[in-house]
């Protein structure tokens, strides 16, 4: 298969290289690193993107750009809201909209999502559990209305293992996940036969 | 109590003011109706809104505003997208953020969701989707960080009844819940202590 990888250069991303890589042809994207450059938060750079590509078989994503704003709900504000409405939420949705055609039959998208139930809150993350969450429905309402047999996933993770040292003040208490485990998600996304499903890890 | 209503005239409003009306004083506020004009979606009648208020005891939402855009997921894009997350969802977190200030210590807010899961998914409401699926993050992320002893819940119906000859061919086989049951919702979150809860109704 050819499989796009968007977000190649994370954690997640390089644990999705190494589980697929050898099997498969991985074309990385980035805003930085990768075979070709994209900015998911800026819609003409994914539109740019697929221009360059050939058909692709698989479209996975592992980045979810700013993610959103950290801050307590009453210090947020609409435009705060926005910033993971528009990366992580939006980001990814332009991806798999104008992706659409450049996919062959049958062929998938996997997206990145993460927690937003009750026993996963901690302080300051309402924006990106409010995207977390979005992306929860778009995926399932997609998964049911895609043409030609494409399918659609999430990859839900709560936190990473590798992201412990960097992160872990902020969620004490909270399960773990090795990155690997995330990655064989969106192999039997990828790789299998699913749709419309959130693989939540760490649980 | 003083009790602000936005969306009074709707199927859900009249029914909230049905019953509450009588034990408590309730200020309808609405686009075209009410004791005070506001559209959710514009977020400087908000805060001029507020501004025309006394303290308030409560804060109910019946009104989405335009609730979302309606197509298929292929004839979906960003800026459609974007309907549903300005009205439904920023609409109502803006109502929380610019009332923080105007609820007395202990106070609530209710807003108005919906379904998103997969037994409830119909053809072409995506943005819908997404925009209730968000509100219940935010309302479970809120909950937990609202200053003062304020508490926020989310009232999440189905179809109502009186919407059937309206809107049922759109929903063939959905449970249905009567706008009286959606409005003891709205009494449990005003009139009782709970808080970060998710009334789903009609399943």
């Amino acid at each position: 298969m050819k499989i796009l990888l968007i977000g190649g250069s994370g954690n997640i991303g390089r644990a999705i290289a190494a589980e697929l890589d050898g099997r498969h042809e991985i074309i990385a994207a980035g805003r930085q690193h990768g075979d070709v450059r994209v900015d998911i938060e800026d819609e003409a750079s994914i539109i740019a993107m697929y221009q360059r590509l050939p058909e692709l078989d698989a479209v996975a994503v592992a980045t979810g750009g700013r993610n959103g704003h950290l801050a307590p709900v009453a210090e947020m504000s609409a435009a705060r809201y926005r910033v993971g409405l528009e990366s992580k939420l939006l980001g990814q949705v332009n991806v798999v909209l104008h992706g659409l055609n450049h996919v062959r039959d049958g062929g998938s998208f996997t997206l990145v999502g993460g927690v937003s139930d009750a026993q996963s809150i901690a302080p300051q993350f309402s924006n990106v559990y409010m995207a977390n969450a979005a992306l929860d429905a778009f995926v399932t309402a997609a998964a049911v209305e895609l043409p030609r047999g494409l399918r659609i996933n999430l990859v839900a993770p709560q936190l990473l293992d590798e992201s412990v040292e960097a992160y872990g003040a902020w969620f004490r208490g909270m399960p773990t996940t090795p990155a690997a485990s995330v990655a064989r998600a969106y192999s039997l996304s990828i790789e299998g036969m699913q749709n419309g499903q959130v693989y939540r890890l760490g649980r």
